[in-house]
């Protein structure tokens, strides 16, 4: 196999715990608002809006704009469509909205990320913009070389502008590029691009009763149970 | 004061030294081609093409392209101006082009910026491409938060929507942000747009005979001797 060069990671899910995190930070938020919303259930009801949302962007019906706009539009939406009326003051959504800066990495992810850098060029790909990336990385100690993604090309994955233009960036080829994620859907399309793939278990993204990606589907070039056995399987000593 | 949140680095010049780094890397290549040129002439000869290559992007003559494209561009031109003929092979000028990419700091910026790192927001708004910056980083140990800049934004400084756009991608407003800079023209750029502004003072970026940039010329936010001072400044302990 060729040479790989740089690492990019799929963030929201696959380096992160976004489903515990934003329902820890709505949970005094429905205390006040929606006492009888479970908590995890409203981040997946937020966690819903964003395919969508992309979507339109994805299809050119919209002009791209950075998923923070996205977010907080997407709060607004599940808001009414929970019926807490009338609606918490602007400020207290915009605080709300940044739960998505705020979210912890899984157990493995800030220890097999350094070990990962040694070797390798590290970057998020991820929907999440600029902003966003650069507050988790600095609450978390997330120890990127960089901070590459929609926000950086102008799209959403998986188009695949996203991937080119961002090993275009790096000024490398596609096969010395590895795409990182716990999604099936992400390395397809990274794949399609021409990208190396690896998988990343992540079985509780979705809380206990997860059905999706729960293993790899495709004959990806890794397979890993988490960052520290992909950074052994790639050759990153602890 | 209204407070600062993240602060920009202008790089070549302000937090490395790519006059001697560009001198070093050009020695073993004047010595096989052209042994009767001095390293440090043919620096400034090669950074002298620059501001006028960046000057057509600026002015719309030409689209954007990376900054490794007009140096390798640059560096064609400036064998040729010398009259080092035939032409090296290709592969040659590529790796020489990398020279940029291999800038040591000055001696104060790593611990200076790892000092302001930890209570503001530290990138770089350089004209330097993304993987420059990257590898540079990466071989120095310059721990920003994010690698902003020229390629992000798609346009070079000191247009305002270099400034404008990067305060946009951070969410601030733009006196919460600080242009930090060894070159006052940078700097009065940055405060036309409403940006905080730094200058540090880095009186042997040209070499021992220097004539610009030796102080500040207007009454900028802080005026420093060095990263460290400013860190000092900014209320960054040791």
């Amino acid at each position: 196999m060729p040479e790989i060069k740089a690492l990019l990671f799929d963030v929201f899910g696959t380096v992160v715990d976004w489903r515990s995190g934003v329902a820890r930070d709505s949970q005094p938020f429905l205390a006040r608002y929606a006492p009888s919303i479970d908590a995890h259930e409203f981040a997946d009801t937020w966690r819903r809006e964003y395919a969508p949302a992309m979507e339109e962007i994805r299809s050119k019906r919209r002009a791209f704009v950075r998923l923070d706009v996205l977010h907080r539009e997407n709060l607004v939406k599940v808001i009414s469509g929970y019926g807490i009326a009338p609606p918490p003051p602007a400020h207290e959504l915009d605080e709300l909205n940044l739960a998505w800066h705020r979210l912890d990495p899984w157990p493995d992810s800030v220890d097999g990320l350094a070990r990962l850098k040694r070797r390798f060029m590290i970057a998020p790909l991820s929907n999440g913009n600029i902003r966003l990336m650069l507050d988790m990385a600095k609450r978390a100690g997330l120890p990127w070389d960089a901070i590459l993604g929609a926000e950086v090309v102008r799209a959403y994955k998986p188009s695949p502008s996203v991937y080119i233009d961002t090993v275009d960036i790096l000024g490398l080829e596609r096969h010395e590029v590895c795409m990182v994620a716990a999604h099936n859907s992400d390395l397809a399309a990274a794949r399609d691009c021409g990208l190396r793939t690896a998988f990343v278990a992540r079985p509780a993204e979705h809380g206990a009763a997860q059905t999706t990606d729960l293993r790899a589907e495709q004959a990806w070039d890794f397979v890993a149970s988490d960052l520290a056995d992909l950074a052994t399987q790639l050759g990153c000593p602890d």
